[in-house]
């Protein structure tokens, strides 16, 4: 049966003649494309309407690739019973997750109606620190024992599979929880069916801990090619894993407050199109307001240089050309650094080599922009050999300074334990300005002999 | 036995009495772990020594982890027996990366050591053009048969999984190798060993196409929570797979590649320590060549408003601030859009929201701005109300202009089939410098009553 588009949904979901084929159609559908086809829906009685098509096992499932608002719409609407049904059906970080996000009257209903046992788990996850390693972990790998055959391993794998996020890689505790060793299923199948667990398994295991930020846990997964991380507690007990899946989320949501990040704006959350327009306001009025008052040192330096303007006025007319070259060399060099110690590329004790490095470009760079702006002045204004020349030298000055700044701020930060995301382009060029200006008009009132 | 660290193997290698510890305890070590081990030896000959103490296996496998210039060490100084060996070891997208780093005449004497059949492959593999599916895609994938049962299914697994780059999903195609489904290895374990294949199968499949481009093989990915991704040719015959971490890598790649771009460089593949000072250079003159020149306009305004300045010299101060404040907002905008195209959450039938949404955004981020300056000029500066008036109204403008113009560029350039991550801050500084300057001095020209 073909996937239905949702015209055709909505189309079954008028009479009710329909719906028993909407339903057979559904249950053929990847988890994914049903939750996608949710998203399109507008009004919050389709949404039920569509959820009850389901069955028990796909309306868990699906539940968990909706998005928040979905959620909640679900949940205050079905009785107690199906929440808990639900709730017990979920992987404990989707349930960590939807508890995040639901208000908390929502969250205590939700929590009323689940077991114990899961309640106790989940409280406790809830606690984790947000972009930790336990905050993103859940509890269903499959864990083995030393002295299990593979035989053992395997029947054990085949009965207990089903309610595990992964079972293609399983982890070897003792009595204490106590992490061993990691075995692939690959591994399982592919030796003899007598050996015991405690002979093919890998004691050489890469692990992280509970508080551990998730970016490390990215970055070892993708260092190693793993496909689910071990996270242990303080006493070194294995106390959840986290997959692949969740882990490249975590990559992108990274790049995501990066980018943000370097463009000025407090990170958020929340898709473009689903954050509010106040949100929006709110996460990039602060920057903005820091960096127009910091702009004022700018201003600052013109006004102490307004004699040589008004001398030269001329001079004006280069200050967006100088200051804006020196604020994209600053970013260009801020970029690079930041995203290489964002891969692990780069780490403190490079500091050398970048500077090193930095240096032979940035005089390289300065020397050849120099050249053509001398040209250009030259050839296409009216100002003269004398303000070509100033231009040119402060331009040197300026790419140098601003490479040199741009490579260090990144470093700087990150040595303070402040993110150095923020030591980009934004916060660069404000500085950069200053420096720019101060040089050119110091270069001015020197070679073109303005009195003081 | 513990790995070894860097310094135990140097010692280890001075004398030939160690020699044989060191290679019992790289034997145990994770291969990642003895790549990195490789990435600090200096020396050539130590390179070599310590490649020829790993075994047959492993060396193969370590030699996939090598970066470039280790791998080329080696292939230069071991036999045409051993190239053949380690070749017909490497997965074939390795082979495929290996042999599009090396020198001509080395891959020249790499293919002629290497089976006819495998040569064949590879060749056909470094025909793909870059950053297209078939670029990154392997064919050590299993493939099943709809009349197999499950236990035919794992006991091939289990006789050729050990070859495979991933057994923990298996294709299902035709005699013509026609994709008809896709069955994971759990789904195997978990019913019973007389089902067929043709009825466990999923026969939804997420598939690309050999000349897709692989940012759009990370997106479906991610979206299905997928390990492997199965590619087509232009019959839909499976011709390989792409595995989760070289998706992984991908989606590294493809962020540093924005994150560059959007920093005015010419992307780059090399980290930022492995990159010549030279070829960083002959990355970042262009773009900082193509704006400077372009900062001419704003210049241009500047003298055109020249008799303005010399007016109010006072209004030469205010200029870094406007265009500063300008560049970040519009930043901020393009960043969020970009960002968001990039992750598939944006579309270009999404515009009218986007813009609706800026146009808000904008209008509540300038009125606060505007009134912040205000009340800062006042309380601050020797300029006076009217300055103070002018530039806060310009900041509104300009704000507005720059928000807008921050969205729709680079849902312009996607639309003419550009790439977005160019529409990013130092372009929009640009153009929104000239712009700022324009408004600003109109603005001044008008409120102030300067004569034109």
């Amino acid at each position: 049966m073909e996937p239905i588009t949702y015209e055709q949904l909505i189309e079954m979901l008028q009479g009710t003649s329909a719906l028993p084929r909407a339903r057979a159609a559904l249950s053929e559908m990847n988890v994914v494309d049903i939750a996608n086809l949710f998203e399109e829906l507008e009004s919050k009685d389709q949404v039920l309407l569509v959820f009850r098509l389901l069955s028990k096992d796909l309306s868990a499932d699906v539940f968990a690739y909706l998005d928040p608002d979905h959620q909640q719409t679900i949940i205050e609407s079905i009785s107690d019973r199906e929440i808990s049904a639900i709730v017990s059906e979920l992987f404990i970080d989707d349930a960590v997750d939807l508890l995040e996000e639901l208000p908390a009257n929502v969250v205590r209903r939700v929590l009323r109606n689940t077991d114990e046992q899961t309640r106790r788990i989940i409280n406790e996850f809830l606690k984790y620190p947000e972009q930790s390693a336990g905050s993103i972990m859940t509890i269903e790998y499959v864990d083995l024992r030393e002295q299990y055959t593979v035989a053992d391993a395997i029947k054990r794998i085949r009965r207990t599979g089903v309610d595990k996020e992964t079972i293609y890689t399983c982890y070897v505790t003792d009595a204490t929880r106590k992490l061993l060793g990691v075995v692939a299923l690959r591994k399982l199948l592919t030796v003899d069916e007598d050996t015991l667990i405690g002979d093919v398994m890998d004691e050489n295991v890469q692990f992280v801990h509970t508080l551990d930020d998730q970016e490390a846990v990215t970055r070892l997964m993708r260092e190693y090619d793993l496909l689910s991380m071990p996270v242990v507690d303080n006493e070194d007990r294995l106390v959840g894993i986290i997959t692949i899946d969740d882990a490249v989320d975590v990559i992108d949501e990274e790049a995501t407050e990066d980018f943000e990040k370097m463009a000025a704006m407090m990170p958020s959350e929340d898709e473009y199109l689903k954050t509010s327009v106040w949100q929006m306001a709110r996460n990039r009025i602060p920057w903005l307001l820091f960096l127009m008052v910091s702009a004022t040192l700018s201003g600052l330096v013109i006004a102490r240089f307004e004699h040589a303007i008004q001398a030269v006025v001329m001079l004006a007319m280069y200050i967006p050309m100088l200051t804006d070259t020196g604020g994209n060399c600053g970013a260009q060099s801020s970029t690079l650094v930041i995203r290489g110690m964002a891969l692990g590329e780069i780490e403190a004790k490079n500091v050398f080599s970048i500077l090193w490095k930095e240096v032979r470009v940035s005089l390289m760079v300065g020397l050849i922009l120099a050249v053509c702006n001398f040209a250009r002045v030259m050839l296409f204004d009216r100002s003269g050999a004398m303000v070509a020349l100033t231009v040119s030298m402060s331009l040197i000055v300026i790419v140098f300074a601003s490479k040199v700044i741009g490579c260090m701020l990144p470093l700087l930060a990150k040595k303070l334990r402040v993110d150095p995301a923020i030591m980009a382009s934004p916060l660069i060029t404000t500085i950069v300005d200053v420096l720019a200006l101060v040089v050119y008009f110091n270069i001015a009132v020197w070679l073109l002999g303005i009195p003081a």
